[in-house]
């Protein structure tokens, strides 16, 4: 059977720790053996039923992903408008996605006819497709993490733009839109929200409840209180 | 900033890939401080916005296990009443959770309220706060692996009654039921549903797409084929 050593221990939680989402990346390609690393890792996460939801659609072209840029551009901007100051001119500071910049883009999706009509597991809780999609982004992520390589996950994006422009067929699912690269600047010790005073990491006891949920009282970060 | 050592990747991607889901476990407790190193690292997976949107409800209670067990059986039947056979009595022969026999069980939840309403980045993809959460359960799951602990996701359970079991409020959503303990007999080599012949891991090429969607044609188990 493997086992873990105190290191091998060490290392996993090293790469939990030390995971964060870039957003700047310099331009140097990430080699192919390294990214069919990453993909395998992906391919190996968890999945209801072992039904294997996810697809990976890997971008490289440059138009492709200024067609993804511009769908993130509006999607920014439309962001942007809803917000009151102050938390408008924070968010407008933020840099949210490195499209461009990052050597390679991917898109994982979710199929949910793989495997279908009767996936084990899924017909009492729908969405495990998707929750298993989602597990395969953080093997990828965390894998990435351990090679050096960074990962921005792109939300500010309208899923139907880009399942039409990546031709994705209807009853497939955009769940993650992934830049990938080497960091610009490595990876920071926090996370970047954090560090520029968007939010908070919560105390641990604000979300562990014992046997039964019990409500607790979220602290307010200054500028969440002033936007309410 | 830390350093990945080639040791540590090596034991980052042994944690993903000896990582299993696990329903047979023994009865001998997980100590404390290592239930709050798998709870810290659930709390340290990326999350939209940095809203950390989960909760973890840790169930040790004999009774509220029962009762959930109750709410399994129940959908394990109803899932079984569905199939068709051979399917049905190869399903039937499943062991699907350990919710019992696991000294612990963990309820994770998604509330979309934390940090609303203007969650950075989830204006334009409204369902990434239960992304996030799932992120987080992996990286429970990956650090439970490294740490011997096994863990098994019961998703035959119907979410809307294990929510008022365990007293849950109407707008946070369970989204993952995890047993956790040592195993039986220890993390098997592959997982159990490829065993049983209940499904194959799709081969990479099936599921990695270049610059676009691409046709693919999925291999169909004998099973899925007799199914249908």
């Amino acid at each position: 059977m493997v086992e873990f050593t105190d290191a091998d221990r060490e290392a996993v939680y090293k790469a939990i720790y030390a995971r964060r989402d870039i957003r700047r990346f310099r331009d140097d390609p990430i080699p192919e053996r390294i990214l069919e690393r990453l993909v395998d890792a992906a391919h190996h996460a968890p999945s209801v039923g072992f039904s294997q939801p996810w697809d990976l659609i890997v971008i490289s072209d440059e138009e492709t992903k200024r067609a993804v840029k511009s769908i993130a551009d509006r999607a920014i901007a439309a962001a942007e408008a809803g917000y009151k100051e102050p938390r408008k001119s924070e968010y407008a500071a933020l840099k949210l996605e490195g499209i461009l910049e990052s050597p390679l883009n991917i898109c994982v999706t979710c199929d949910p006819t793989r495997g279908a009509p009767h996936v084990l597991g899924r017909s009492s809780m729908k969405r495990t497709d998707v929750y298993s999609t989602c597990l395969a982004v953080q093997n990828l992520w965390l894998a990435a993490r351990a090679e050096g390589v960074g990962v921005g996950w792109v939300s500010v994006l309208y899923p139907s733009e880009l399942q039409e422009l990546l031709e994705i067929p209807p009853h497939v699912k955009p769940v993650a839109y992934l830049c990938l690269g080497y960091p610009e600047a490595g990876f920071p010790e926090e996370p970047v929200l954090e560090t520029e005073g968007w939010r908070e990491r919560l105390e641990r006891e604000t979300i562990v409840h014992d046997e039964r949920w019990e409500a607790k009282t979220e602290p307010k970060n200054a500028a969440d209180s002033a936007e309410r």
